[in-house]
């Protein structure tokens, strides 16, 4: 079976301009789990002051339930401690595989964001008697938009590092939605030859309206998870038209389509994601999520 | 070199509730044409009873000029009248794998269609000294609004006797835009068993958001000419969101990251579907047009 590991309740709604009452956000992560999305991550231990969207993680978390596994963001080690204070047992890093980026985005050199996650990782670690899950992302690991194309050599460098430090599973993105397949099968090849594909998912952006065949292309290489955001939420979502994240209804609609189970409900995956959609303003939804709301509209009105 | 037929001003209008004075077209058509679209499908010499939309070919075609090479859809005998009037040298004839689709669009069965065809075809040939191009479209040749899937064979048959009646190439069509890449392979290698790659163009729409992907796996199989439509347009346009034709930005987008030349000027493209999709109160614009101008306006705002 793939795997889906929603993002939107955090990557969706970290950049946003509006703040989403926690009530808001319950009733969506909820849908979603309701939906059939087995691993959601639902909100980020950064400091408020920075994403003030996700201020309410300590809120949220222990509302959230047991319908999915659930997952937070942990930036460093006061993060980290806010979240094993909420009982979290799956957190995620951040970092990228440009210097410029990592430094725009976080402030922090590549090498200094993983000193600051080996701690992190250990802590986490230690606190849950050795269990737990650990994912680490690498954002830019195609193109940076600070200082262009990224070398597959330069994401292979960091995603050692990670495994190093016992990630389980490093989450590499196009995180400007501008790779084709061409480029996935190159970093794709790279990654293989040292990891396995079990321990790799990929976060494509659909910016371009390449990340469905970029999904197929990963697919052929035998690579099975994939990071997407119902609704399409997150990147730049003003625009009508515009992409940001891999809708998780194309993704669902096109796994389904090839014949590859997800378990995952795509009619009811298009409302859950709907209300949330409205409250943004989002001019844009999904397109498999347009045409199966179509569908139900026209058997309802039979 | 990738061929790209563009089809929005006849496939992309003829069902829009907004008629487009034909200036407007004309505006369009040549901004298309001025971005390096080389083949375009015009208008259609259907009968301006059944589609107002394109009732001003016969005003339409002496203004287009020689910037690109423009073709007409033409249904029957009455239209290849009017074209040969006109002095059309690119015609297309239009069928469908699906009885049931034929019926209700055409109001006729496939080999009815076919035998208008054949006049139409022998018509044309002889009225331009065997010369010319005849294109035969095969819609629903994955699947069907009215009786579901369609197998191979079905397209199989049409595409021959198409053949038979000396068509250049035929078009296979996603009407519905539901296929995905696996089935796009199975069809594919059904037609390369009797044809040459070189006489078929497809023609996805991305109503689900796998036409990007369907593109990717027709190539890898040899295939080299795709339909599509600027800004989209065609298909059900009134939702944002929602998918119709393929459009020409995605598809050039997709071209160029992966490394194949089109001779399109991506960032004009997007400027010249603008004001027609403005016109038409299109909500949804591609993907890759929204990038485009996202990045022009913020160069231009440097």
């Amino acid at each position: 079976m793939i795997r889906i590991v929603e993002v939107g309740p955090r990557d969706g709604l970290q950049n946003e301009a509006k703040a989403i009452p926690t009530e808001v956000k319950l009733t969506f992560i909820h849908a979603l789990a309701a939906c059939g999305l087995r691993e959601i991550e639902a909100t980020s231990f950064v400091s408020p002051k920075w994403v003030p969207q996700l201020a309410d993680a300590e809120e949220l978390w222990p509302r959230l339930g047991t319908g999915a596994l659930y997952s937070a963001l942990v930036p460093n080690a006061r993060g980290l401690e806010r979240a094993l204070a909420c009982g979290v047992r799956r957190i995620a890093v951040f970092t990228a595989a440009s210097e410029a980026f990592t430094q725009a985005n976080i402030r922090m050199s590549i090498d200094e964001s993983l000193a600051v996650f080996a701690e992190v990782v250990e802590g986490f670690r230690a606190a849950s008697g050795g269990e737990g899950f650990v994912r680490g992302y690498i954002s830019t690991a195609f193109e940076c938009p600070y200082s262009g194309r990224v070398e597959a050599s330069a994401v292979m460098q960091v995603a050692r590092r990670l495994l190093e430090l016992g990630v389980d599973e490093i989450s590499v993105g196009d995180t400007i939605g501008v790779a084709g397949p061409s480029e996935v099968r190159e970093l794709g090849k790279a990654l293989l030859l040292e990891i396995p594909a079990a321990k790799v998912a990929w976060h494509f952006h659909d910016t371009n309206g390449t990340a469905i065949a970029n999904v197929a292309e990963a697919l052929r290489h035998g690579f099975s998870s994939f990071d997407s955001s119902a609704g399409g939420l997150g990147g730049c979502p003003y625009a009508p038209g515009a992409g940001g994240n891999l809708a998780t209804e194309d993704l669902v609609y096109f796994l389904h389509r090839e014949g590859l189970p997800t378990g995952v409900d795509l009619d009811r995956l298009a409302l859950a994601s709907r209300p949330i959609s409205a409250i943004l303003g989002r001019l844009a939804q999904p397109k498999s999520a347009a045409a199966a709301l179509s569908r139900l509209d026209a058997s309802h009105s039979k």
